[in-house]
């Protein structure tokens, strides 16, 4: 609890703005530069040391991050690398130009170029695409107090909280076992690694879903994950700031394909990218419009008769997207967090039945009612109503049959869920309301 | 990788299948019982060990947790409480009921109960209400031989993954410092822990908010943060799996509070409660229906004249919708994270109205050549391209200011903001569409 320095106010060209600005933590320092031009950011990081400003391009929005790699100086470049997790190193350079990459990769040292290339063959959301490659690994035939000696020597790799484990591998780097930092405190320095370790080591394959890791860290509350290749060599780690955030995307994702977006959009993504990005959607969804019209146009001639009609479509309509939003918003996140098991379903469909009917009672009575006293006509309030509750129900149904399904056939249960919902309850909504009218009316005719 | 058992059939009844069931994972041992009867989980808790036991319980869902903490034998609860961390313990137990809570704390020993009182008293989304009160501290005035041997009497306390750091505290427990394990490891046994310790420690206050304490690790990548008090004491720790969770949860509750949910619905969650909670939120958007209702019901007799135009009020309130809730979803969601600075707000104004007209003129052109081929009248068609350019630009304006505006009123940004934002378009919506054609027809009218 030092002094603090007093901000000044954000302006480029002030000396004293930058001088304070240095001084921050990165995360800090890019918060202040993310929105500025790419000349003036590269001109605030030319003044920082390279530790400094891997750590601040870590933090820029992924679009300043690329125009950054393909803008600086390859020299300067492969000094910031060089302060960088091979995993972010991978991250960056697996979106940029392949001339550049080939420029950069060339300019690295050879370990350090292979190490990365390596990454870069891995899907970049599998363990092999998001493990870090520093990992502090020893021989099972060490004794404590050499353990101890050995990884003096590699101080630097202990600054980070990934290395609280130090695992122990054979020969052949194949993982045999793990020991904690406090093994080597309190354990007797002649012993040696292989009787004191740990041997029950949950490992995940370079293979392995990222989805599917988060899950394991969250429900066995693991700090740190080794990551195995097919010969059960390690490779890497995965640690929980990554897991966080792997959660966040996963999360971010999810919320964003549900409606139609492409899942990485954020405020920072840059206007042209956002109409490329969100137009193909748009049309999905006026595709889907048309499909509703498409049932209100079969009745032209029953509104054209009974104009009283349109005034209820966008009331049955509205109420039966809310209601299954609801379901298909709680069944995609459960899905996602791997709440749901297997035989669960039959169990979640039931209940969305009860609720459908329940929620579609009190909602249709109260409609049904209104509709009965403002235009006078019973005939109104049990078309409404009858209309109401059974589009109600379907909404539910749809809201967790559409993820299961989407799940069944192997696609993202939250992909353009919320516009396939809303189509079913549009088209069977319309289709109930007026199909009921056109029929109920020729019947006992409202006064027109 | 030893031999795996092969999983029996689910059958409460099969001893083979628990003796099966109480070798899993607690983990994977909640799951295989979680839909099971309370009355039936007991009988296979009553087979676990207390340890296990507190490892399952904790990874049962919610209202199962409480129906247990209300049947279970007390005295089986206290030996089951002694084996979960502090937090959790306050978790569960603000759940119950005051009889209950004043039964089981009869039954802890005086010290644990009396820590869990102190936590029960914090909210339960601040650092007071997540933080673990078991924590290594030590006097500033040790040496680091003196350490060893003090942690040594500490063992279990290491055990879990918070516990990586040693916190350093003066005569009245206030924070000074903090120690790596590594620092034991490397320095020499007679320095004084005052002169290795780091004292730069970033700590939160007990009543800091959750989603901040997110943001802070998600920031600076902390695996751990320390937690005070007012006058600088150290009462806990923060962990990155307490993080993990705080990470779900608000992601949960602004994918549902968006749409008109608790923001703690699962799938889990019972039939009635569900109805509960969704009911309240559906009158809500029924109000909102009736105002876009109401708007067409001000048209009717242009409506009676031309039927033709009902086809299009869903395609255009769809659109509107569509374009509205992929801005808005993208607005909370960064909200959320802390990635949009205070005076950011303009610029992401300015790119939604630019991404607005592009979208809609690109939607409008089409939906209006459609609609002008197939009734032949290009005033219809150039009614609808008018009414769907501007409502779409709409949208993506109050896609920025609902959430904006909530925010600015200290309002969760997230709070029905999906229901505000279809009133909007479906208001405006139809407005423009029902105004431009009321005047429009009377000028150029269509076939009828």
């Amino acid at each position: 609890m030092g002094d603090t320095v007093e901000k000044p106010n954000t302006h480029v060209d002030d000396p004293g703005w930058i001088e304070w600005l240095v001084t921050q933590h990165p995360h800090d320092i890019a918060v202040e530069i993310r929105y500025l031009e790419i000349i003036v950011i590269r001109r605030i990081l030319g003044k920082l040391p390279n530790a400094v400003t891997s750590d601040v391009i870590l933090e820029l929005p992924p679009h300043v991050q690329v125009e950054l790699f393909e803008s600086m100086r390859v020299s300067r470049l492969s000094g910031i690398i060089g302060e960088m997790f091979s995993d972010d190193v991978a991250d960056l350079l697996g979106q940029i130009s392949a001339e550049r990459l080939e420029k950069i990769m060339e300019q690295l040292p050879p370990t350090e170029a292979r190490e990365i290339a390596d990454l870069l063959k891995y899907e970049e959301d599998t363990a092999g695409g998001i493990m870090q490659t520093e990992v502090i690994s020893i021989p099972e035939s060490l004794t404590i107090s050499e353990t101890i000696e050995k990884l003096r020597g590699m101080e630097d790799l202990m600054e980070t909280e990934g290395l609280f484990y130090i695992y122990v591998t054979d020969e052949n780097d194949r993982l045999r076992g793990v020991l904690r930092v406090r093994d080597l405190l309190f354990s007797k320095p002649h012993l040696k690694v292989r009787d004191i370790m740990i041997r029950e080591v949950r490992a995940v394959s370079v293979r392995a879903d990222q989805e599917e890791i988060a899950r394991m860290f969250k429900h066995y509350n693991f700090p740190v994950v080794p990551v195995v290749d097919d010969f059960q060599r390690l490779r890497g780690i995965v640690t929980s700031d990554d897991v966080m955030d792997i959660m966040e995307e996963e999360a971010t994702e999810d919320m964003q394909r549900m409606i139609g977006l492409s899942g990485e959009e954020s405020t920072n993504t840059p206007w042209k990218e956002a109409v490329q990005k969100r137009l193909p959607w748009l049309y999905v969804n006026l595709l889907t419009a048309f499909m509703a019209g498409a049932v209100v146009a079969m009745f032209e001639s029953t509104i054209a008769q009974y104009a009283v009609l349109a005034v209820f479509l966008p009331i049955i309509a509205g109420q039966g997207g809310n209601a299954g939003t609801q379901v298909l918003t709680i069944v995609v996140r459960s899905l996602a967090l791997g709440d749901i098991p297997d035989n669960g379903q039959r169990s979640i469909i039931l209940k969305e039945l009860v609720v459908g009917v329940l929620n579609g009672l009190a909602i249709g009575i109260v409609v049904g009612v209104i509709a009965w006293f403002w235009k006078g006509n019973i005939t109104l309030g049990v078309i409404v109503f009858a209309a109401m509750v059974l589009n109600m129900v379907g909404a539910g149904l749809a809201g967790v049959v559409i993820p299961f399904g989407l799940k069944a056939l192997r696609i993202d249960p939250a992909l353009a869920s919320a516009i396939m919902l809303t189509t079913v309850t549009d088209v069977v909504g319309f289709f109930l309301f007026l199909g009921f009218a056109a029929l109920a009316l020729t019947m006992f005719p409202l006064p027109a």
